[in-house]
């Protein structure tokens, strides 16, 4: 009996060989050809899952943001118990930036998409998505900081949490081109965070 | 007589061609061909002056960050006096974001070269450079107002500097994907300003 495939596994399959292409050879690289070739599977089977090559990217950039989450709710559970908010929001700003391969690798592709919304507005739709989503969990990370007494006096969660969040992602490109390093990045958020915090200071 | 040429001029003038060619049909549409045409000059003459695409588009690179400081010289100089620290910390916000057509066309090109920086150092060492020198300027500005007893108890002009500057980068990519209204953007950057100015908030 033939394997029987999952077409949504399948897909996720093609968009990581996208990020892969992107990422190694930049966008201009990316064909249905290379794709194929990187993902292992026939031109034929890419262009079974997707009619051109808008539509495999739009994809890709969707299945990029919930991996961006599911990545943020993996780290958040591997953190050692018991864990603050502040904690919490550290490691959650720590997986936005590029400082590990996954993370380059997601910048890398977003800029990308960036890059492409100027001539294609689908892309800018798909960003903008991404980017509700995220400011959506910022925002809810810091307005039950807030419900639990975890803020200064006078911070107002919704506001910092939209400075916070815009904050990383300027980070992200400075960072991506080695403007700054990694550790940079995180002092900057770091000082932000320990004037939100009420006991923000890092231990 | 032949007019007379100024070879800065004329690299100048295909700088800008460059950009509104990314600016109108994206990255990919850039050939020495279409710069020539939106230019107004011959092929021959583009490549009198760049022997290939990469250096016409490192000058181009280079003379945006330069473009964009005169701009916001310019803007300087233009407010209505007596002008205080804060209001031209302000103005110079402002012109980093993508408000204007001018601020749109160099977000565009910004995030073009980002994302063409995956795959040419170069392009990396030229942001690095831009990047550089508009932080030291955001620091040179945050540093004069402390002086000057401006600055708000305990406000590190330098850390603040940081902050504020990679948040306004963060606010150039949602604002060009029309994730956030301009006046969003700008209410984000208040909010933080007025945190920073021992007067900040807005009359």
């Amino acid at each position: 009996m033939p394997k029987r495939v999952d077409p949504d596994e399948r897909r996720q399959v093609i968009a990581e060989a996208v990020y892969r292409v992107i990422g190694d050879r930049g966008w201009d690289a990316v064909t249905l050809r290379d794709v194929a070739r990187t993902a292992g599977v026939s031109m034929g089977q890419v262009q079974h899952y997707f009619t051109t090559k808008t539509d495999m990217l739009i994809f890709a950039l969707t299945h990029m943001h919930a991996r961006i989450l599911a990545r943020l709710q993996q780290h958040l559970a591997a953190l050692p118990q018991p864990v603050t908010q502040l904690e919490q929001i550290r490691a959650a700003s720590r997986v936005m930036l590029p400082v590990d391969e996954a993370g380059r690798q997601e910048a890398a592709v977003n800029i990308a998409f960036f890059s492409a919304a100027t001539a294609i507005p689908e892309y800018a739709e798909g960003l903008r998505e991404g980017y509700a989503r995220q400011l959506a969990f910022a925002r809810a990370q810091l307005t039950a900081a807030a419900a639990d007494g975890l803020l200064a006096e006078g911070i107002d969660p919704d506001r910092e949490a939209d400075a916070l969040y815009f904050l990383i992602q300027g980070l992200i490109g400075p960072v991506l081109i080695g403007q700054l390093a990694p550790e940079e990045a995180l002092d900057i958020l770091d000082h932000q965070l320990s004037r939100i915090f009420r006991d923000g200071r890092r231990r």
